[in-house]
């Protein structure tokens, strides 16, 4: 023990932080947000809800006995303070670098990130799950979930609440209700939680309905404050489940973030300098002042997604619904099916929630919506959870889905004005960032061929990374001699079925940024038959971590030398 | 118009409808019930439901005007009614028959079907998207979600009603609360339900915070009660969204179905001697009795899962949730993270709910979840909805997870015991009905050979009507002087590579009951390269109707003909 000496999280022993006096736990609080802020200034990562949560978080560990008890971080993304206490001080400098730290709990990582988060809604679940556990086998331990009020409004929290007083279970909720999700949080729950906050204690009795006791709102930024209330909330756990709303402050103690929670939710530490994003929002604002019938659908992504344009130029058309990805692609397929034109814009991975609803709502009824698939392929430092390597995969056995991969940002423009006279259900997937480049004129379902020759070789390669690497080792083979034709596939469905049957040589190569299983190989295989060879290349069957975009697609399945090494020896065997 | 004679839904014209008494409408109502009765005596069909609301659709279109304004159902089994009133009723004993009426609202079918729904809680999002394209459009009708209480228990319904202020339309709800999904609702908003039902009307303050002006309850079997009820929310819709609650008797004037409503939900005309159900059932419980590890999950399944005996036998390890994929899924995912081992069982259609769930949660983690697919395959007379012929595919391209196919009951048996041991994610998918049979022991990943032949040609079948349907290929080649090994692909993941390798003959040809885009074709294909000539059957890139199981399947790609042709020219070619 040292007494009323700074404590430092480089070595703070969990007895120490048990011990600490509050003024050692506010300077501890300090040097947190300090390393966090230098960290993701260097690294990248979330920075606001980190910032936000670090009072809780120091709160949580001074109360709570880590890892016997167990904290659940939904979405995951604010869990920095909890790696920095939790003997991941020394690496946190590898913040979501390869091999370093992940910026969301992992299991795998350490013995205190007891369940794997990245996707939003999944913590009172999860939760309850690990309650029930320790209920069955007679253990003793707490299980604490903590969760954004931009989770709040996923359908997922409200069918975990539903089942709470059935599971008969005891959990402690803990609501860091910062009025935001990405965007400023919308809709008739956030209202509910704003009205709760400044005193309506009626409106509490939601909560009590599902069988959690309601405590709060407490200042979530104030250790003075937080320290009784964990207590008052630990000791109501013997008897009942909890709910402990906290308000905090994204962004805490850095006025800029403060300010610009939006802006700062997520640093990239070295800025694109084209996204595809942008030329979401450019053009479809252009459309949408010719075609009346355009309407904007997102799940609480306006801006990264490239849509805060058309949502100030066409308000009434612009549909933010929140964290609501299922209810987001019913809400276009009904819009369709009122006669509207809907683009519902979206990452890869978050598409995976709404999954049922492009099956049943939006192809089932064949309505004419637009997913605007953003994200795709392999992300980089967000790791596993983030990573849109399954879309390709997933959406090919969807029938009447039509299924696009831009090559650049212009062929992406290009391919938003085609949609707009197409009347079925269609998605463009795309990564973040790349080239504005030229096109050539896009026609639904058709290839484009970038380089003829007279080999017996074709490289069919699908999206801006893929045909990179693939025009790279064009230029590899010419200097050693050969050549071999290159089409760009921009379309995995339907298949340029006519120009795979032109093609005269031998062998056909397929690259794309997908898992291989599923994907554009399978599909041009399965139309071939036995009648060419085709080499496929696609990333491998795993879940690809966080680290550098082009490193993890080399060791995931698309490295170069190998794929040049098979093109190689088609060549030799002619 | 006829006064006060008796009216018949076979040739009834809007203009009566609107002008009918009260005890036409009642007569009316009579027959209607009756007809319901009748036909789903023969066609088999969902009946509980339907007696239900049968005063409850006369009523609404009594006061409303469709097909101008919209009636939308939730999960669409409770349609009858409306079908019947909407110029239906003469083909109405065609009710799920090949090329005869579906049994869920079908845009292609009628005018008066305005959106198609066949899973819970989609129509309230739905209502919100016609209404806001009608607002957008500058259209005037009226947009109406009538929705079950079971559905309420669903993520998306919340989604949905936590955007509807942001959205700023107005809509109709009508909340059919019969106390029931499938099985009894359970669950907070049950609880709430029945307090609000009760004349705890503080309560319903809930709705007035989404938006909803609330007003009920109201007996839903009683004409005279809900007349003066739907023309006063009609008024009210000019300035606001209504939540009209009412209050209905599942299998109302049938005592027989009033009294079993679970085992009337679904009637089948010609009942199975076998269901993989209940060997999961049974099969299950007797693990269970020695593994106290081994939890079920269900969303609302219980019975026509199989479930039951387990839920009696072991309740504190029985986990019925509510139409709640998602939240299944991670309650399982879970579960297991606290070292238990769960069984999550669900309709193959049903787990498209929760895909994210099952990658991010499940397998992301490498969690032992044991997901027990039922009706996988075409399912028949339920149509596009509920066709399992997705899974293959989905399922195949999610890193860690296992996917077994058994070939009859005692290898479904045989599949679950090997899975007590088995520390991994797996999925088992299996159909509705099939033959106890035999079983030689199951090894993970390993495919099991059926009859062996020195011929070139090697057929791979997965699942029982497929291998079925090769041993008739196989009897009728003993006919024609020929032969071919045939072999039990019960594994599509992991594929048995080493009996793959082993294969010595030329031609490999698959059958598989799931769309062909992604499954046991593609798989096998992508595992031999050019090494053989692989010939897939599978179903056609097109969304099922209702119909006949073994006539759609002969439709839609797994046709016995065309399949033995290929076999007998490969053999021809040899």
């Amino acid at each position: 023990m040292r007494g009323d000496a700074p404590l430092s999280m480089r070595n703070i022993t969990r007895g120490e932080v048990k011990n600490a006096s509050l003024s050692q736990l506010k300077a501890l609080s300090d040097e947190l947000r300090e390393e966090i802020f230098r960290t993701v200034s260097e690294c990248g990562g979330h920075l606001a809800s980190n910032l936000g949560t670090v009072e809780l978080t120091v709160a949580l560990h001074r109360v709570f006995d880590f890892p016997q008890d167990k904290l659940i971080f939904d979405v995951g993304h604010q869990c920095y303070t909890h790696k920095l206490l939790s003997g991941r001080a020394e690496l946190f400098r590898t913040l979501r670098k390869e091999g370093g730290i992940s910026g969301f709990p992992k299991r795998e990582e350490s013995a205190y990130d007891c369940y794997d988060t990245g996707h939003a809604g999944t913590a009172i679940s999860a939760a309850i799950g690990l309650a029930k556990a320790r209920d069955l086998k007679g253990e003793k331990y707490e299980v604490i979930a903590l969760v954004g009020d931009g989770s709040f409004q996923n359908g997922l929290v409200y069918e975990a609440l539903n089942s709470l007083r059935t599971l008969n279970t005891h959990i402690l909720v803990i609501l860091n209700d910062n009025g935001m999700s990405i965007s400023p949080t919308e809709g008739g729950m956030h209202d509910l939680l704003k009205e709760i906050r400044g005193g309506a204690s009626d409106d509490a009795a939601l909560f009590t309905r599902f069988g959690l006791s309601y405590m709060g709102a407490v200042n979530g930024n104030d250790l003075s404050a937080l320290l009784p209330a964990l207590e008052e909330a630990k000791g109501r756990l013997k008897e009942e489940s909890v709910l402990l709303h906290v308000s905090t402050r994204k962004g805490q103690g850095y006025p800029f973030s403060e300010n610009a929670p939006t802006e700062t939710h997520g640093l990239s530490p070295h800025p694109a300098h084209r996204e595809y994003a942008q030329a979401l929002g450019e053009e479809l604002s252009r459309m949408a002042e010719e075609d009346e019938r355009i309407v904007a659908v997102t799940a609480a992504m306006t801006d990264s997604l490239g849509l805060r344009p058309f949502f100030e130029k066409f308000p009434s058309r612009a549909f933010d619904v929140g964290i609501c990805e299922e209810h987001a692609c019913v809400l276009s397929a009904s819009l369709a099916a009122g006669g509207m034109k809907p683009y519902y814009a979206i990452y890869s991975t978050f598409l995976q929630r709404a999954y049922d609803e492009v099956i049943h709502d939006v192809a089932g009824q064949n309505l004419p919506v637009t997913f605007c698939i953003d994200r795709a392929g392999i992300v980089g430092a967000d790791g596993e959870t983030h990573q849109g390597v399954f879309d390709l995969s997933y959406l090919s056995p969807i029938p009447n889905l039509a299924v696009a991969i831009p090559r650049n940002i212009a062929q992406f423009r290009a391919m938003l004005r085609m949609s707009a006279g197409y009347g079925g259900p269609l998605s463009i997937r795309y990564p973040k960032e790349g080239e504005e480049g030229e096109t050539s004129p896009v026609e639904m379902g058709k290839f484009e061929v970038l380089h003829s020759s007279m080999s017996d070789i074709t490289v069919l390669a699908a999206g801006e990374r893929c045909i990179g690497l693939a025009q790279k080792l064009l230029a590899r083979a010419e200097q050693k001699g050969f050549s071999f034709t290159l089409v760009n596939a921009c379309f995995l469905k339907p298949l340029d079925t006519e120009l795979l049957l032109s093609l005269s040589g031998k062998y056909v190569v397929t690259i794309e940024d997908n898992v291989a299983i599923g994907g554009l190989g399978d599909a041009v295989r399965r139309f071939y038959g036995d009648s060419k060879k085709v080499l496929s290349f696609g990333l491998r069957d795993a879940f690809i971590p966080h680290g550098e975009v082009r490193s993890l697609a080399q060791k995931y399945g698309l490295d170069a030398d190998e794929i040049f090494a098979a093109i190689e020896e088609c060549h030799a065997r002619g």
